[in-house]
């Protein structure tokens, strides 16, 4: 029996103030050196820190050249201010003098087949990804998963806070999923099963239990096109909570759950807003037009007619955030009122107006990256609905039977982790957001 | 266009102090209601609340008679100070004194299959399981997802706090996936393809990027064998980080995660620790066994010989449990230096003792709930022991490359959150703690 000290601080920060002046040990990955005659500057990136530390080469008895980038380090020197220009550099207000520095693993092959020390990468995406365990140790690559990081934790935190409980529902599915052909088939014990496309069936079952849910977890679309817009396999950040007024409450809360994402952005991620040179955004008002009256505008201000199609093609949504932008300088614009033929089955409709769905779309830079809008709750009205389009109500019956029970009017939203990292990010392509992108043509890393 | 109000707070938390003797309006689903000759109690479950409202028949004009379990109503009323002993009334302090009560929706059928009113619900698991939507609503089973859920949010808050990337990796995975007969396949665009059975590779790549890193996403296993223990799809707490001293590093950065995540349950579910009689642990001393050393103690203590066994039995595991409680009143047990030979290709062993890895499994309360450890990180070693194995080192080699780049030394560990949720709330089956449980037989709702 051998008894370990309980540690109550499992943390590796360093408070840098309190040691000026006084020698730290630090171990890291080396992720640039540059060897200069009096010594070397060698940056060591940690999980807290991309640090500067600088070696003389009478200080230290390691012989500097034999240091490769991305060996892994120990350190001893002694914490001084400094002033360091080099945004890919945290903190920059002090650098380590090295008295002591061992290597304690390193590379098996040189040169690495990229360089990772350079201010960009300038390789093409498969390259990127083929080598993705090198090309993230990249700083302003890494950095894109931090922020993708940061919204993942704030959008959990600020919905536990707010009376919402997170939800863990089922990936494998039963033979009623939503459906359609983009759906991944899998062999479950010699029966047919599938990949969730999305927690809807089971967020809404949950709402007769919570009241409030949310979920954060990986969805699955077969979508054969491969397009810089879509994943195969992707981040769904997704709320579903009972109505006590209209489906514009979910416009509110959406909203108000960005915002505290941004804001807790600016607070955490300082270094990576610098690094990519990210212009945060706020919600400061909440623009909402009806489907067909923003397709009007875009046909008055544009001379493009899109108004006799049931959807937003990609121009029409660049065109109507442009419009937005410039009418009510705001980055979001909600499109609410969609065609309900153009919404999933179980959408509810405008009573008096039963062609329009009680839904809506955020667009956010020309781009959309929510679906949201009240549900039907009535299990009349669920197979009332089916019947008229033809589905099969049988195999919807484990899921129908929530309505059968009772629930409340409710609603809900989808928000694509990847997509909402990519725009605030300046991506060209929402797979820059993903670790390790699913598309049609890659199953690796 | 429509401009919407921004709110600050899409909360429905109610400051009930500041409304003693004042008229509060609620919407809610009715969980019980006990009519009286004078009127009723009814039970209004909210998001935050399981609330007592009492409807005196003249005060409000609405037959309560009409009033079913499961529909949802809108009241409005005084709130009043109370003494309420049933624990599963939340909060116990005030009731709600009713002047108006609207239905505004209500279950298809009469009666409910089962009823969600008692204090247990009394059924077959298979029964709870086939009828989860209605099931859940019950105050217990409810009770068991918001542990599951504050576990799940605290694991990722103080891995946060603490320097650790969050990070999410496919659960689609290549052909070089680690393997073995317990592996769900999927037709991906005429590929081979996988389910991820833990998100092993990805975290240690991320190592690499990182340093510390942990994930919480679901893994999906082809056990074949349906029993208390096991799932076919769960979801596991991920941890890896880059270790500066030995694998010990992981025992005690998991009983820090762990003390927190009871420390935080304390604070936020209260009302579920009294409901389900939970006696929520601590770790205050790390005790860690030897695996050989404890089967030389179990074989003493007990007569009972496993001595020859190269893993632990559940009859094992229960014995060393019970034996750490009594000897060291301790609800938790580390056992380590498990046979390399048990361990997977990845783990690193003792230089001095080869057949002795490096790891640990993590027993509560006579279940394994975590098995970690120190991994391989040179890219030598990997190709020794993969070539040792009779392994194809070609199909893993998206995997190697990190190694190949560049690797601190690191481990790593699992937890399973429902099997920690279950033995939190003493449930027999860790099916229980699972919203949407499946296994060979259940793949619905």
């Amino acid at each position: 029996m051998k008894e370990l000290e309980l540690l109550q601080n499992v943390d590796t920060a360093i408070n840098f103030t309190d040691n000026i002046d006084k020698e730290i040990e630090l171990t890291g990955q080396v992720s640039n050196i540059r060897i200069l005659g009096w010594g070397a500057f060698i940056i060591l990136r940690t999980p807290r820190y991309t640090i500067q530390t600088v070696a003389d080469k009478n200080s230290v008895s390691l012989d500097l050249s034999t240091i490769a980038v991305e060996s892994t380090v120990k350190v001893r020197g002694v914490v001084k201010n400094s002033n360091i220009k080099d945004i890919s550099i945290y903190p920059r207000d002090i650098e380590i003098s090295l008295n002591y520095i061992e290597t304690i693993s390193a590379p098996s092959i040189s040169p690495l087949p990229i360089d990772t020390t350079k201010k960009e990468l300038n390789i093409s995406l498969e390259t990127q990804f083929d080598l993705r365990p090198l090309s993230l140790r990249h700083p302003k690559l890494r950095s894109i998963f931090k922020i993708s990081a940061a919204i993942f934790n704030e959008f959990g935190n600020f919905l536990t806070n707010n009376g919402f409980t997170r939800i863990c529902s089922p990936k494998i599915v039963f033979s009623g999923a939503e459906g359609g052909a983009n759906i991944f088939n899998i062999d479950y014990f010699n029966k047919k099963a599938f990949l969730a496309q999305s927690p809807q069936f089971y967020k809404q079952m949950m709402v007769g239990v919570f009241g409030r849910v949310f979920e954060t977890g990986p969805v699955f679309r077969a979508e054969k096109h491969d397009t810089s817009r879509h994943l195969n396999e992707y981040i769904s950040l997704d709320i579903e909570t009972a109505l006590s007024g209209g489906f514009e409450e979910l416009v509110q809360i959406e909203s108000a759950v960005l915002n505290s994402i941004f804001s807790k952005m600016k607070e955490t991620c300082k270094y990576e807003i610098d690094l990519l040179n990210i212009e945060v955004p706020e919600i400061t008002k909440i623009i909402t037009y009806k489907f067909n009256e923003i397709k009007e505008i875009i046909f008055q201000e544009y001379k493009k007619d899109f108004r006799g199609e049931n959807d937003l093609c990609p121009e029409e949504e660049r065109l109507i955030s442009k419009f937005v932008k410039e009418k009510h300088n705001s980055d979001f614009v909600f499109v609410t009122h969609y065609p309900t033929e153009k919404r999933p089955f179980y959408a509810a409709h405008d009573p008096s107006a039963p062609k329009e769905s009680l839904s809506f779309d955020l667009l956010f830079r020309g781009l959309e990256i929510t679906t949201g809008g009240q549900r039907l709750h009535r299990y009349e009205d669920y197979i009332a609905k089916m019947s008229k389009l033809g589905m099969n109500v049988e195999s919807f019956e484990s899921y129908l039977q929530c309505f059968k029970y009772g629930m409340p009017p409710h609603g809900g939203l989808g928000l694509g982790l990847e997509r909402l990292t990519s725009l605030l990010c300046n991506l060209s392509n929402v797979k820059e957001a993903s670790l390790f992108p699913r598309d049609v043509n890659r199953l690796e890393p």
